[in-house]
């Protein structure tokens, strides 16, 4: 039960920053359809952010089938990970309002690493936790995916201070790469299930 | 449980988007009936909008009740329903404030249109998960309302260009037909009750 | 599991409606202890509609523990329900913005009525799904309070147009009427415990 | 049941007012890292609250895991705090957008000394509720954390008057001693399950 309310409250969380997003495209004065293109800095950075707030709740919602035991620290972790998801509508709307000129671009970056970060050190909870010789530590291995995401969104921030465009191309990959739910999750799913039956 | 997550989730980003849009009625300046008669553009669209969606929330919850198997698919096919049901505040308060012009009409049925496509889209995924010998793919069958939705929404865009007015009469016929919650899927829980027993 | 969804689904609507009022006490410019006071009126109307809402989830947690059946028209007055309480931000700040006047008083009546009328309108469509005979329709019995409600907020709304005062005063009698959660529907629960056992 | 819709509704409201903060940090115009730098009050302050609030919100969790019994009184309490919580937002920014002057410091001491009042009597309401013999009643024994608290939002409160600093290094105090998650109720729930074994 406590996971239960755990995961409500982080689903209520990651609802309510992906859906307050939408505030920031702004009802603009006039009608024309010039006007509406105006607004497209803001909508494809509403697209990108849409995507990774739902790739993170997809990957928690995995990371979190095959947990037994919530602790403290798990909560904590997971509550610096929202703070860190918190500020991605922020750093999106700043982007798009300047046109995902350099710093804003900078910034997009350090708040995905922040985040990318907070989700490496929950899921290293939750791996003491359960204990080296749970299925879920072995799920995670050597958490190669979640390495290499945080070198990446390194590797993007810095590019970003040249040129914006392969900063953006980067994380971009790294979206692609958590793209498809983890399988690694559905194998731990499937080794506490053996383990039942 | 998994499925009890999404559609927490699910809920909570449509009841998100539909309490947003209140929002947009912005406080008037002065006391008077006038100034409040004033805003009746902005009213008639946020009746319009929250009819939509809770028709989507209605539709939804009846389409899950005899899902019983929520994969990868299903997350991303859900997902981009939201995606498409979060820009209906955005293309409602546009249409609100320009008084129903003719191009505001038509992002409105766009986005009506972008959201029963992806809706018809999932329902699909959801056949191709459960199987075609299941109860949900039977009551679902040929999906003749998914796709006169599509047909009708495509229609009534079209129709905006030249006439917008007749573009939102088609767009209430749509919602008139959804109005009845799905009959189709109550005879699929039947059917699946009746296995049961 | 359907009302638990729908349970779920206007939980989350009134937390939202009632957490957005507070959007509407924008931070004033100046940290004088006088531009505080100067907000007063939206103060005191804030506290008002959040004791409104806080009564109406508290009835709706009670009304719906007896029920056992749930269906569209259920689905239906419940949001018609949530619709008018939708518009109890709007009309709390049109009232407070204005201090009080006279046409805004009227408004936050209606407002008040219309959600009073929907809530009665609920209680009714659940009462027919349950049966004449049901704990629920026995606990419900005459259903003299929701109609003196009503009876009060139309002898309220109609004051205001001349006292705005005694309209407020009015309005505030019939939360008080309602403060205490509803014993009629904790009476159903035990009679439903009794003849489980 | 009863209990569920208690705390899902409960972490709805807080979910949604720690989110709203967000808001707050509205788009400033230009893209230069002093734009930026000049935010770091909102930010600083952004912080602090989310802290606060996750601490409630780890705690109310905390506290209700034992608990067995939702009477009315529960539910009010509950709302009280929920009230005294929601206006966490606005002193936040008030405190934020003044750069921290002595008034708005003082608010927010008296915001937070609300809450933690009525975190207090919510406690003792639900200790009232479960018995002096219970489990719950045990583990919150005297409740000296419960009244230290009090006591240091007081004396933190009227430091502000004088140095606003102080204030706040009192209120950081009080976030410290909250910070892990409560032992007394682990020990309740080990207590119950003991008798259930």
């Amino acid at each position: 039960m406590s996971k239960e309310r755990l995961l409500a409250y982080t689903d209520a969380v990651i609802a309510i920053i992906i859906t307050i997003m939408v505030l920031e495209m702004k009802t603009p004065h006039g009608s024309s359809w010039h006007i509406l293109y105006e607004m497209r800095h803001i909508f494809i950075a509403y697209v990108l952010s849409f995507v990774y707030l739902t790739i993170y709740w997809h990957n928690h919602h995995h990371m979190f089938q095959p947990i037994r035991k919530i602790t403290g620290k798990t909560l904590w972790g997971n509550s610096i990970m929202l703070f860190a998801l918190s500020l991605v509508p922020f750093a999106t709307s700043w982007m798009a309002e300047n046109h995902f000129d350099t710093n804003t671009v900078v910034l997009y970056g350090i708040v995905l690493l922040l985040a990318a970060a907070s989700y490496y050190h929950l899921s290293n909870t939750l791996r003491a936790n359960e204990g080296e010789n749970s299925a879920f530590a072995k799920a995670l291995d050597k958490d190669r995916k979640g390495k290499a995401s945080l070198l990446l969104y390194i590797i993007g921030t810095a590019s970003s201070f040249i040129y914006p465009m392969i900063g953006l191309i980067i994380f971009g990959i790294v979206a692609l790469m958590w793209f498809i739910p983890d399988r690694r999750m559905e194998k731990a799913i499937d080794m506490i299930e053996d383990i039942i039956e």
